[in-house]
């Protein structure tokens, strides 16, 4: 077999960053040569997460310190916060135009800077590589991924309704407005910061709305849904917190456009995915669960039809961890280094 | 003070039923004197849910031996299954008619009996009494409630739903159609069968829809929406399984009707609830979570704007044992007895 | 009805001062007059527990400005960090001498100086009020809390294990070397803190040990359990921490001395707590579990024989934020202040 | 690569059974050529388990039909229930002698029939095959698991316990009277029967003991830790039932004998496990959490000094479906078919 890849993995201290080392130690096709995580810098990996003590990883380390040149890696993941990210990424890419990154922030996502500075209240620091940057979800955009050097993952709530909808949209299939996406996820997608609200004690026995109205996850919708559309496209879209650990279940609200039925919709879901490995669309009035994934890379994903006339219930559910985050890394990895897609992420999902 | 009144619970060896129980237990007015459960009967109620173990009750009894004239009961809840109900009552109210019944199932909250024989599939076993039954969602039909006989409490998910919707519409400030409410239920919902989708571990770490499309519930709603709004309402609703044990959630989708703004829908439902002990509404934005009313009568409710124009998304959050159920049912006793109407409901909810 | 009395929480923002004030808002004799709470001063309580937003209760205020003597009190629950505790209490106490104080940190319940010092590394601040103080496990001090100014609430680990086998060291029972404490508590037992290791997404799905071999609750158990048995008694006990926000439960392994048999234990116990409302001792060998007792402050204990000839095992479970923290603190203030012992302590656990 | 295996899971419609099935479907070497669960023969996996909908497996089918000699089958899995299980496994090795044969009940599982006969209140059914079968805890019985035709799976709370006690048993290093085992385990332990007590709504926040003084699992203990000392072990042992799926937890409290010293007893283990891949000690003074070795093979253990002088406390933990389990098994077979014993189980534990 041929040498192993070099893989870095920025920011390995966090729920994706440690998803990634998960899913890369049983990777055939790649060496972890390479782990960052700022406050815990000179520790092991199995320090912070003991789950890797038995697991032969490099020592984390510091961003600061690292020669990017020298690193000589193929491919990095980068799963730092928001902002800090684009001057990162600038910095090594300048230093090592040959490594490919997989961006796991919001950085990159979006393709316009007016856009990107509305949302996030400053200009973007990185606006070359904001137009170099392709968005990752390989199954919208498989063929600029194959080519990339810059990818940006996709959020993980984005990617559970663009699954779900898009297809719907691209074929004119369903009416532009009034489209209700009602998204629930498990606490991981939360993040790792010690804030009180994400206290055990606080989230056990609980459920609630969040960024009711205004979560940053819009703009993204906005951008991919606009596009498939072909004209604006503005859903209602509000995300809430389950007390579990990893999942996502999008119950969205659709109206059928010129006639179109609920079965239709079905039908144009089933053709669109009918070779993917990792979206499963189930029969006709079916519908999933967030434990049906839990662990895999897969999207399940049902169609039901309202008993109100012309609309249908449309139900996609993930692993936000895995397709929504990580998983989806690798799988833009596999592309980008030309692997086959599914390399790494065969996982079946936990039972129970 | 005077005698207490004679108060039987039938069924209590379920969720609600046990709920009333300890519900019961502290409140100042009432002596319970009769707890029947078929498949315990001879047991104690602390050999069913050891939390009773040190509390002084009646036997647990089989409903076929009773002699309802005897009983001499005041006030009777019933928590029987479906359909069981309607023969049950119909016996007791012939044989002790001065007893008053706070009916806890679906069996007497439809007006209508063609409406009742299309949702249950046959005709009522007891259409004079289905005649005589009033809805018992106290904020709503308190005139009605304090004269009934016969009470039909209303269910949890429609609670939910109505107190946050229905003021709105007999307002005429809301569209009628295109209304989506995206309900989530705590598992005690379900009830207390043992069945296999129902065990900790089919439920745990995972969250899903059930009952997309044509979920009973929906009946109740059509009834109480449409007289509210004078015509035919018919909404989406979605209800959802959280992995906890207690509260609804409801996230509801509206439009204004003819210019009503999201803060007008506010000032229309803090008005409305301004002198109601039950209903709290939040300030304008804010949004409330199942946690706040655990193990309290309360609902809380909360507007907030959506992005999309003239769109508003309300939020309601109850416990479903308490005013969704057992709660709800001790209030319209309270009621139906002449006692103040928040006797014995002074839980607060539990923080954590 | 006599004017209510005063009283005071400081450190209402924490779980222990929540608790309490969930407590007091139905206790008939009592006036909630102070609430402090240093991070959140000039907040509403509902800010910061929006469970509380439809009560009225005072704003929160730092406790730095406080006139003790003006505030005229009649009692404080103080719910401070340890160590801040002593120099509070000296000060409110100096300043306002007839108010008592029941304090709930680990501050006062050492007798010994020494053995303070040397369990928490500096000598204490306050050494003559920790003369004063009286240990209030109420089942085991009734007579000294009575008429105490200053009571040292128990610890929810020690409580727990104390109500389980004290009667039987006191009786001299079992033997006094080699009993094991297996303890397991929810998460609320570690408190508020915004820390890494307590956030839902690090605790879901998991159990584990801390504190093994060291945990400062075992002074307090050495002290109680050798006054009990007049002779030094070591336990061996570990901690651990359920997925679950209340409750605690003690798993207790012991050897009945000199022909002791386990049905001996399970009657001597039984005798012990037969006119105690709050202990609630099981037929011999059934055992308890914390649902039994979630939101109550009862104590349920349980004995069953071991199959290795001579042994035991105890089980006791308690609710950590009621019997183990604030309830048993609102039943030493009813005793301090001559009331029933009861009083406003009559929730029914929660089922479910 | 050589033709895979032929391998059939009988059972595959509980927890075992379907965890086999997740871990058979990436194993290399094998093919699922036959799977039964008999309540629903006739379905796919996928209908019992939609998280296999994705996958090619064969329809489950009852045990009844099968032509064991036809099948063809290299090894056979049997996740049946106790007593059951003899009787199937008689039949088909009558039928199919050189089928292997690896057995998750307790059936085969106690060397002894009388002690058999005792436990389980009725005669062995296949004497003959209890001789024949090896007892397959892997780190213990290497040698017998290659060369056999029938293996005895090991209970889940026994691997846990013997993997931490039995090399301090063989060593002589601890006292063999006054073991304690405090045993805790997640909901997926107690399989997938509906059963009122293992509903969500009964198991979730709360913990509670089990089978107190009298669980079934002992005989296992009682034989191999006598085996292993060379005399009569009886050890205390309690299960306690935790509210998450997966992993066992035991607290285990021991004297050193002869002035053995906690670390001693840590640097016993830690050699007798220096080159086994699923067995981890973890430095002298740190203690292991279920959710370090979730869903991977791995189990991790602790040793501990306790403050009482001479006694010490070890703790394990592992995955009860997994090592405890269907990992175990699939180690069994990979030693049974000469391949490396690793095979097919290289998942690393989740995080979160």
């Amino acid at each position: 077999m041929a040498a192993k890849a070099k893989i870095g993995v920025l920011g390995a201290s966090g729920y994706t960053g440690s998803e990634l080392v998960r899913l890369l130690l049983r990777h055939p096709n790649v060496e972890i040569a390479l782990l960052t995580a700022d406050r815990r810098a000179g520790h092991a990996m199995g320090d912070v997460f003991a789950q890797f003590a038995p697991f032969d990883l490099p020592t984390l380390q510091s961003i600061d310190g690292i020669d990017w040149a020298r690193a000589g890696l193929d491919l990095i993941f980068c799963a730092l916060p928001h902002a800090t990210t684009q001057l990162v990424i600038k910095a090594l890419l300048a230093a090592a135009p040959a490594t490919k990154v997989v961006d796991l922030s919001a950085d990159f996502r979006l393709d316009d800077p007016a856009s990107y500075a509305r949302w996030y209240g400053h200009e973007h620091q990185a606006p070359e590589l904001q137009r170099e940057a392709v968005y990752g979800l390989s199954e919208m955009y498989r063929d600029e991924i194959r080519k990339a050097r810059l990818v940006a993952n996709p959020g993980c709530y984005t990617s559970c309704a663009q699954l779900a909808v898009t297809p719907l949209l691209k074929a004119g299939a369903i009416e532009t407005d009034g489209i209700v996406i009602d998204a629930k996820s498990g606490m991981t997608g939360a993040g790792r910061a010690a804030k009180e609200e994400m206290l055990f004690s606080e989230v056990s026995e609980g459920f609630n709305a969040y960024g009711v109205g205004h979560h940053r996850h819009m703009s993204e919708l906005d951008q991919e849904f606009s596009k498939a559309a072909g004209q604006e496209v503005i859903v209602s879209f509000t995300p809430h917190l389950v007390p579990m650990n990893r999942g996502i279940l999008s119950t969205i609200y659709v109206r059928g456009s010129r006639g179109t039925s609920p079965e239709d919709l079905h039908a144009i879901l089933s053709r669109n995915y009918a070779g993917e490995p990792f979206v499963h669309v189930l029969p006709f009035g079916k519908t999933p669960q967030t434990r049906h994934v839990r662990g895999s890379n897969m999207t399940f994903i049902g169609v039901v039809k309202d008993r109100v006339p012309g609309r249908a219930i449309v139900i996609a559910a993930l692993d936000n961890l895995v397709k929504g985050a990580s998983g989806q890394a690798v799988q833009n990895m596999n592309m980008m280094m030309g692997w086959p897609e599914t390399t790494g992420l065969d996982q079946v999902a936990l039972v129970p």
